[in-house]
């Protein structure tokens, strides 16, 4: 299943089924005599040749009743087909001809295409395309995607490389430029896109806006870096989506001025209605981390507010996540809550795309729009029959992606000694204390003894070492690293921890035995190692090293399993199904070592993320997030 | 009242207020290592701390009920301004300083300031700042405007003056660029914008989209002119409009499948939702010529329509209109016929702002937006107390017109003689029908008698001589012509005719001594003369060329009235009102005259637009308007 590696295609090339009017860049085109592409008005006339029935269509849905966003109706439609848009709704017998497939969907319900507003789709462990796929399935065909994880491990190259995935994918993705790429400067992240990159991003074909804003006490502070960003993405006539949890009154207020018009973060209720009051989209929330529907819908529903400026979102989608539904799921449950299902679809359709100023494109059943169509068997259930986009059946190629990209995992072999930390008497240690579900941890302090110099963990305290090792070819890694023993650090390791490893002790996770790592640690995706031996953990490092990214467990010396997340460090090359069934096997495996978190995995990759409290360790070392200082482990 | 003549300020001027995210040049900024200007930074700087409360508001408004257009609500809410920018909503008492103004609005309902989706000023026959002027106390604070004939005249420099006007004025006013100029090929303009130039001027700051494509024919037919500006709009994420009365079923899709998603000119209602379901935002227009609330809006409610794709236009607005009422008028009418009021300002606002994608500059009482606010003592019948733009009063500094301006209608002094058809027999003629109040004509066949070998008018049988003089420096004038008597003409008529006068004969109006003519005249605005007699006629058309443009009534030899429009031909300098005050006597004028139309100069401005049936005549003589070609007057 591992893709050819290959070069992209040109970021330009034309597709008409999904991009028609943005497809040129620019640059070339601005003052110049001439104007469009010859070859998009002959497209163009044959779409008007089809929409005037001169041309016939490729497909025609017959007997349905369709769901009008735009006039939140129910309506008996037909509905044509040509090269992937609709071009008739209503009577459409003047564009059958004899080699238009007619689909009968008498008694079913027709709606448009779902869309997911905000993702970060990296967190599916599997390729874009592949999440595309496995989207389409729910009902899902146009995605809204911050692709801010690949974005820290390959910076702008990486982000061009999406652009230019997107570009072959039958679903609609648009693209969002990551805002705050790295979060922090207490770590070494693959990438830096700073103001001048993000402006030039921002300009490209497919891109609709300024990712979520999470530096918010950047913005209320004025940062030059972030204000360029915005302006630049409003300027653009895009959009600069928010990210203020919590946020509420004057200090909300003055994030809005900034220009900002978003926000996906809410906790509360109330918080939410103030945002939508403010002048807000609210986006609903309903992910594998965060979960905002039970509480939202029922209250909105309640106080009789106006839904425009509401609409749905996953944020993220595990595997498991994935394969069990998507945003089909947000409007089954919107219904449930008391939304009227017109009302609950175009808070996953048309709201969407307003907000982002793509619905001449997508999200609603429109002539001129692309033919993304749920068949639906129950409309109130929401029950899907058959999902097409634009117009076709779900096929997808598998893309070419370059050489480069499954090699992003650059570290020198790591020997368990690279990991100890010294001492040679006691000490109070500062632990981190992982807690369940949640990416924010405790602190706490507990004297350590060391044992020849070395401060070993200790399990029966639950007291684990925890490592961060730089994986992007600097400092903690060598540039151009055979795959061979690497035994430049032998007997250097100082060298190698003072410079690469951030090292300290971890409590909450539980396990007895053995150790695991991984190369997905929000934001900057160094691998992050636990275990209760440095033998262990040492083993799951270079078996990462070994399979260019990844999560490892291993036991007494033992590789117990893994999964290779070879593309970036971050996703699998499989099908999520082949994912998901390995992590299965892995957290299985996790709670045979006695891990007592129900998600140790997701856990893991918040606690080297330096801009959520309380303490995180990432390759510099411990970070005490309050103050945005390093500190020692022994104070 | 004539402003003086001056060359006005650079178009991207910075105007905080106004424009803020959209002002620079993108060709200046793409791909350069610096991004935005200083000044932007430092603006966004003090309006977030505005909005934090540390630098404290110059206004509030205290004690009202807020129309929340963002959540349909009625809240209890006070406003903070900076700026002209609304930074704060809900509880602002950490905002007020010492030197903020603070208005106490207990008791009153305060309502985003209404916009006009689709209007040419131009047929209130005032400045666009006098017109703004003039919308501002009737609520109305933003205007689409599409200025369709200051085009046809001023051609490309016209619009970028109407570019830099805008900036200027504290009303919010965006700009379509026309698509039809000319409209015909049977005419002389003033101008032509074609599509390389229809590009250019789509990148500039201000401009959100391309202005009706009311060539429907040639979209349908796919002509690459029309197709290449409807994508280079949609390309830039902007608008294009559209306009296709009485289109329907497959016709309408194709006419959708270019791009188009609006239109204003609906018929029927049964016409108006087919076009809302297949995805056009319906703009529900009452302007001074067409309306269609009283039509349209009792069966959208019946029908329980989704109203998020309708918004309010009023297309045109003469100068009584103008006195009397605006986009108020809209929305009190909509209020009346059954709509919800805070659903009915919603499409008087963020329905408009949304569909051209300016809702983060306007359209809502929402933090970051500009403070266009309209207080009102009754919410149902939207009785309006005081109106704010850009939080600060009504205040409109007399802009710099560049001197070219009111130059534009150069024509040579008309003889009597240049106007006469000759024939030495008996003929058929081709008559054009004028009809009330409406813009198409009818065509009648009647027998003339020449006297001397010449065609004089017959009034008893209302024949009257009709004259179309090319007035933009083109045959029917000189380039540089003086002040004074130009004598080339002279002895010279028939060459004058043959180059630059169109002549024929129009039945309708009824007037039994006299003339009239004026500069306006659909869509090139060439001088267009109606009398009983030649003297008669020359002598206005002179007056006109006198008063540099205008219109101008004649009996016996003598100038009864007139009313200069130097801007363009088309605009006066003065206020709506004085123009007002002019068009009644001139009104009175014509009635005395016997005329028996009620909107005499109104119907004259369409005999000369070739687009319209049926029968109509430009400077290159009469026009089969189905036939589109030029036709003799003796058959």
């Amino acid at each position: 299943m591992v893709p050819t590696p290959n070069y992209p295609k040109p970021l330009h090339d034309y597709h008409p089924t999904k991009t028609k009017p943005r497809s040129l860049n620019p640059k070339t085109r601005k003052d110049t005599s001439t104007t469009l592409d010859q070859s998009i008005t002959m497209i163009l006339h044959k779409q008007i040749s089809a929409g005037k029935g001169t041309i016939k269509s490729d497909l025609a849905l017959t007997g349905g009743t369709v769901v009008n966003v735009n006039t939140k109706e129910l309506l008996r439609a037909d509905i044509a087909v040509k090269d992937g848009i609709i071009v008739g709704l209503g009577d459409v017998s003047d564009k059958i001809g004899d080699n238009t497939e007619i689909i009968d969907v008498t008694g079913k319900f027709v709606s448009p295409g779902l869309i997911d507003g905000h993702v970060h789709y990296e967190s599916s462990m599997v390729t874009l395309t592949n999440f595309a796929g496995a989207a389409i399935r729910h009902g899902t065909t146009g995605m809204i995607i911050d692709p801010h994880e690949i974005a820290n491990v390959l910076g702008k190259p990486g982000i061009e490389l999406v652009l230019s995935e997107i570009e072959d994918l039958p679903s609609s993705v648009f693209v969002m430029i990551p805002s705050c790429v790295p979060s922090s400067s207490l770590e070494t992240a693959g990438a830096v896109l700073d103001a001048p990159t993000v402006a030039q991003l921002l300009y490209q074909d497919g891109v609709i806006g300024l990712g979520e804003v999470m530096d918010f006490p950047g913005v209320l502070a004025a940062d030059p870096e972030k204000l360029d960003m915005i302006e630049e993405a409003l300027f653009l006539g895009k959009r600069a989506d928010g990210h203020c949890p919590g946020m509420t009154g004057s200090d909300l207020a003055g994030y809005l001025c900034s220009g900002i018009t978003s926000d996906h973060e809410s906790l509360m209720y109330d918080e939410a209605i103030e945002k939508a009051r403010m002048g807000m989209a609210v986006m609903l929330r309903e992910g594998s981390a965060a979960k905002s529907l039970r509480e939202f819908v029922p209250r909105l529903v309640q106080d009789g507010i106006g839904l425009n400026s509401f609409f749905f979102v996953s944020d993220d989608r595990h595997p498991e996540d994935l394969i069990a539904g998507y945003m089909d799921t947000h409007v089954r449950t919107a219904i449930e809550l008391g939304i009227d299902p017109i009302e609950a679809i175009s808070m996953c359709t048309i709201n969407t795309a307003r907000h982002y100023r793509i619905d001449h494109l997508i999200g609603s059943i429109s002539i001129g729009r692309k033919a993304d169509l749920v068949v639906l068997d129950d409309l109130r259930r929401f029950v899907i029959n058959r999902v097409f986009v634009g117009g076709a059946a779900n096929s997808t190629s598998t893309p070419m992606y370059p050489a480069e990209v499954f090699d992003t995992v650059r570290f020198k072999r790591i020997h368990p000694e690279s990991l100890y930390l010294k001492s040679d008497t006691e000490v109070e240690a500062n632990i981190i204390v992982a807690i369940p579900d949640v990416i924010f941890t405790d602190w706490r302090i507990e004297t350590l003894h060391p044992t020849n110099g070395v401060l070993y963990p200790d399990p029966k305290r639950d007291i684990l070492s925890i490592a961060v090792i730089e994986r992007h070819g600097r400092g903690g890694g060598c540039e151009g690293c055979g795959d061979g023993d690497c035994d430049d650090n032998t007997g250097n390791e100082d060298r190698v921890g003072a410079e690469g490893i951030g090292r300290g002790f971890v409590s909450g996770f539980g396990i007895e035995g053995g150790a695991f790592a991984q190369s997905i640690a929000h934001d900057s995706h160094n691998v992050i190692v636990v275990g209760t031996n440095f033998d262990d953990m040492a083993l799951c490092a270079n078996e990462i090293r070994a399979m260019r990214g990844g999560i490892a467990v291993a036991y007494d010396g033992e590789i117990m399993g893994g999964i290779a997340l070879p593309f970036a460090g971050l996703l699998s090359a499989g099908s999520v199904e082949s994912v998901d069934a390995k992590l299965r096997g892995l957290h299985a495996m996790m709670q045979e070592l006695g891990c007592v978190l129900p998600s140790p995995f997701m856990t893991l990759s918040f606690l080297a993320l330096p801009v959520v409290p309380r303490l995180k360790i990432t390759d510099m070392g411990l970070v005490d997030v309050e103050r945005q200082e390093i500190v020692d482990v022994c104070r």
